[in-house]
């Protein structure tokens, strides 16, 4: 018997995790991330939960498995983060396996969700599935006949950056309407404050919960508001649903999977987004191009991304023993 | 030392060819498909040929692969067209088998093509590749890791069919707005005739090309006309480069795989089609996202399908020797 390490390094939160030799979860420590404190609070912060953690396994813990919330450079087992200072070409796996003595194995959160979600979560029983995560952008990853597929430069699942108009605002990566300038929390918060200030009397609701400031509405609001019947946000969900479902069916299209998981903050939505975005795909679809392929919420939450790098050092702890 | 038979058919030609164990095509007839006589003259001439060319061949014929213009089910190896009369569920594999004495695998011409460009054409030295067929309507197929991808429902690589617009115009698949309502060789010849009816004086070179009539006006005069300077033709071209640009955009940001080849009829026109498409790719790309796909030409022209299946037929042979 044995156990394995999993972290999760998010923008907005952290996570360490204690997990046994079939991917159950036993002990998880989740702090917010300290973004002024960069790299080095960061890996103090892991350095300490892994050693506490340890001490409190039964089993001897064989291997780690760290999501990053950023780009991985996969072959390299290293980060690449342009944007995080601190964090660019840092040999994640490298210093994993000389500070906590583990054999290490780093991925990006979309393929470690990716991962998380085919292996222990919505994915199971599936041998293809394309786990998307909406939240501040919009991230992917795939798992293809069993195994995660990652592309020539690592840059597989980016539907999120799938320029979809001309007439579209500049991206945070630069490019001009992509994808998720019009779906991600993000892009639906935007929305919203600015229906809530044009048209006040459509998103009283939406108001009511953001204590009467535009600018404090949150994508999160904007479904409650629109599950109690508010036609202003009602709208707004529709019309990201759609561009959501018109992502969606590339992905059905180009490479017919067996599902579709959906996952980060906005997937916590549930029903509120999924029905829509199923109808908006119906919509879209062909009578003669019958996919089947099945379109889910994520049943992992949060954790997505965790699970996702316990299976990675399971991986690992299987071919070491 | 042994050959194959290969066979394509097609909806305006088909062809049978012999080919050398390392894929080298030795001989070729090539003749129209005579749509009115169905499926069993086709079958007819296949059996024909291919009675011919054994007979002519040096080496013993080990195995047989055949492209098929339509739908396929893969694992049933068994034609499922539902447009064309005669195909329906029409066990092409077992046919082969029984009439010709080979070993048969059937894929359609799109997953052909796929495989001929890989093994033997644009896509060689390769991991992962997407080949696209632009003619009538447009096609695609994956190569994945080295191995062809079907998906869930063997509708994997159906670019021609994602939903672009939803302004476009119906689709022969029954859905709208689907990309190829605007690139397809069918989609650029209904645009030039509308502009040549329109604006003849923008047309001069491609009604000249065409004897006058808008109504005879192909895509392969557009392209001409378009190389040659005249403006209308240059304008449709961009405009089809345009969309076909925002297609194969889809393709590298969810898969991100080494090469994109660009197939079928439409692909004839070479740089006067590959330098508007990459200067399109170009400017919707984005500065942070530095995906390395490179787009490039089928080497094998028409014979892409042809190539594909004789590399189906060795697959076989090397499974049975």
């Amino acid at each position: 018997m044995l156990n394995v390490l999993a972290v999760d390094i998010g923008g907005t939160n952290y996570r360490v995790g204690l997990f046994d030799h079939e991917g159950r979860r036993l002990m998880v420590v989740e702090e917010p991330t300290h973004r002024a404190g960069g790299r080095d609070w960061m890996l103090h912060q892991i350095q300490r939960h892994a050693v506490s953690l340890r001490e409190k396994s039964d089993f001897p813990v064989k291997a780690c498995g760290i999501s990053f919330g950023g780009p991985v450079d996969y072959p390299r087992q290293t980060v690449t983060s342009l944007h995080t200072p601190g964090w660019k070409d840092f040999e994640m796996a490298r210093w994993a396996e000389q500070t906590l003595g583990l054999a290490t194995r780093v991925d990006n959160d979309a393929n470690a969700g990716a991962w998380g979600e085919f292996r222990f979560g919505a994915g199971r029983g599936s041998r293809s599935i394309f786990y998307i995560t909406i939240s501040t952008g919009i991230g992917g990853g795939w798992i293809l006949d069993g195994k995660p597929f990652r592309g020539r430069d690592g840059l597989a699942g980016e539907l999120g950056h799938i320029p979809v108009s001309d007439s579209g605002v500049i991206c945070s990566c630069g490019g001009r309407g992509c994808l998720e300038t019009f779906c991600s929390a993000t892009a639906i918060a935007l929305r919203a404050r600015g229906l809530a200030q044009r048209k006040p009397e459509a998103m009283a609701r939406v108001l009511e919960l953001s204590h009467g400031d535009p600018q404090n509405v949150t994508a999160a609001q904007v479904f409650q508001a629109a599950s109690e019947g508010e036609t202003g946000a009602a709208f707004i969900v529709r019309e990201a649903a759609r561009w959501l479902a018109r992502g969606l069916m590339m992905v059905v299209r180009l490479m017919d999977p067996d599902r579709i998981v959906l996952g980060g903050g906005v997937a916590k939505a549930g029903l509120a987004l999924l029905e829509p975005v199923r109808q908006a795909m119906e919509e879209m679809g062909s009578p003669t191009i019958q996919a089947s392929t099945e379109v889910v919420l994520a049943e992992l939450g949060d954790y997505s991304p965790l699970y996702g790098a316990a299976g990675l050092a399971l991986d690992l702890a299987a071919q070491t023993v």
